[in-house]
């Protein structure tokens, strides 16, 4: 019997907010395994910020992700057949399937990762691009010294997360940006940091003041827009700021920048990046976050939606912060 | 005869634009030297768009210049007596004496300097602190390569005009941004640009795209405004942008960044600085600049306006561009 492979394809570009009609749920036959491939049955499927970007026809960074064709993603899961030398059965790997429930590979990009001690899950989140997104962020653009203070903003997502866990290892002053009180209460009670400011309470500006009694020294940006002017307001001299991510102007009207001038006065460094162009850190990086969470030194927390027919919703709920922590989306 | 010394002071802040009222002219007597001190009689004071942010009582880099205190300014000069083993009558020296005709020194801050192949006058300009401020934005900030194209706002101001001539003589295509056509030629005849753009044609963008048909790899920023906005819009993944100046903003409301995720798509290094907190590359920026002076393979010009009581209106004026190259006050 043929299996079948469930897939979620980009049916249309937004006009604005994401919508379910930009998706399609299609069923497509697997073709039989030819020599040298593997077939992996994904168990989570990731959901990222940067995936709306690939949904636009614009400029980026990155190709657009073509119509009709597989959604972009990370995904982890099991080996189920295998025609390759390297991976047998069973094996536990990391790839970019995407949105769907099998991923058949040549073995180029597919990862195998131990779950032993590091759930597999997590290879998507603190043991994986968004993990090491933070790592890289924190350590090498804003490259903090202890006794700084360094704010985050989606403190209590996937990234921001790491960003302010790593902050206070590293001897800093670790301030969060969420929006709501139960993701302040989890990112001070559950993750340590000093302080969170609830965007949504009004009084961003003031609120994150009375909490940045030093300036700030480092900022980790995942948002833009509003919140972006009020941390800029708050920079120190020489103050640095890793632009991870600008969710805010993600859909629709671009979002200014208020107070450019800022950056002069104060003599700010400005770093956009994106992970994936440098490889390079991933070894250490994933080494180093991989022992944290192995030592529960490092925690995260994960939204986790159940099948594939449930992924464009949750893509939706991340894009408006419904998600607490990692979203996910199980598979099996 | 007690010598008198003619002072401008400030007078009151400016509300929005600069006015005549802002300044006040004093004649002071001069005190007999002390032992210990020298007096310089200043020839040429400079007039640089950084005292506009001075007059203001905001937070900056600097304090504020206090109210009914001698302008801020660097100025040259020539010691006309002298109580300091180090100095001698007749030599020749840089400083900052400020709005005045006469400066009165321990010899701290003061620098002789020799006007045998390089005038007095660049030691204000191209060999001074704006030549400096162009070679640390270039060189140390947008690092160009040999091929890439470097863009360069008030490109035929006292920074801008450096800018563009060691970003050509380090093999890359050199643009300019400048206010009229007699400005945009002169930086492309007379100091050897690729192509200079005239912003007041209402075409910006579209002529800047026309003379960057590779996009920009470095900017060097004078200006801030629209002329931030179209410049942006043409970065090349991985560009560098010197932040040094944002003129267009110092009088009245703060100026917008309209498209700040173009510094996340892109991935841009956005740096502001200040030049006289990097005093260590002074020494070989000056030698540098210095030497291609005398060698007449760096071109400037200078607007001079005759007397003190000349300043405010030429500082007026260098706020709405009405200079062309250096502005300086000469004051002998």
């Amino acid at each position: 019997m043929t299996q079948i492979n469930r897939q979620i394809l980009l049916a249309s570009r937004p006009q604005g907010g994401v919508t379910p009609d930009n998706f399609k749920l299609v069923e497509t036959p697997l073709a039989p395994l030819a020599d040298g491939e593997v077939r992996v049955r994904n168990h989570y499927l990731s959901l990222d910020p940067y995936m709306r970007g690939r949904m636009n026809d614009s400029k980026s960074y990155a190709a657009p992700q073509p119509l009709d064709e597989v959604m972009i993603g990370g995904t982890v899961g099991e080996i189920v057949e295998s025609k390759h030398p390297k991976f047998a059965v069973g094996n536990k790997v990391v790839g970019m399937f995407g949105w769907q429930e099998y991923g058949t590979s040549d073995g180029k990009g597919l990862q195998k990762v131990d779950d032993t001690h590091v759930p597999l899950s997590a290879y998507l989140g603190a043991v994986g691009m968004p993990g090491v997104t933070a790592w890289y962020g924190l350590n090498r653009i804003i490259a903090p010294k202890a006794g700084e203070t360094v704010v985050v903003s989606a403190a209590s997502g996937a990234v921001g997360s790491v960003v302010g866990q790593l902050a206070k290892l590293a001897g800093c002053r670790a301030v969060g940006i969420a929006g709501g009180a139960d993701k302040c209460r989890y990112v001070v009670d559950s993750l340590g940091f000093d302080a969170c400011v609830d965007y949504k309470a009004g009084n961003l500006y003031k609120d994150l003041k009375a909490v940045t009694p030093d300036g700030v020294d480092g900022y980790f940006e995942n948002v833009g827009g509003e919140v972006l002017d009020a941390v800029l307001a708050r920079m120190n001299a020489f103050g640095r700021i890793a632009l991870c991510g600008m969710i805010a102007g993600y859909d629709g009207e671009p979002l200014p920048l208020k107070y450019p001038a800022l950056l002069l006065t104060q003599r700010l460094l400005v770093q956009g990046f994106i992970v994936s162009e440098h490889m390079e850190v991933w070894p250490e990086a994933l080494g180093q976050l991989g022992m944290l969470v192995a030592q529960k030194k490092l925690h995260y927390r994960e939204t986790i939606a159940d099948g594939l027919e449930n992924a464009p919703e949750a893509f939706m709920g991340l894009l408006k912060g419904k998600n607490f922590g990692k979203q996910l989306v199980k598979l099996v």
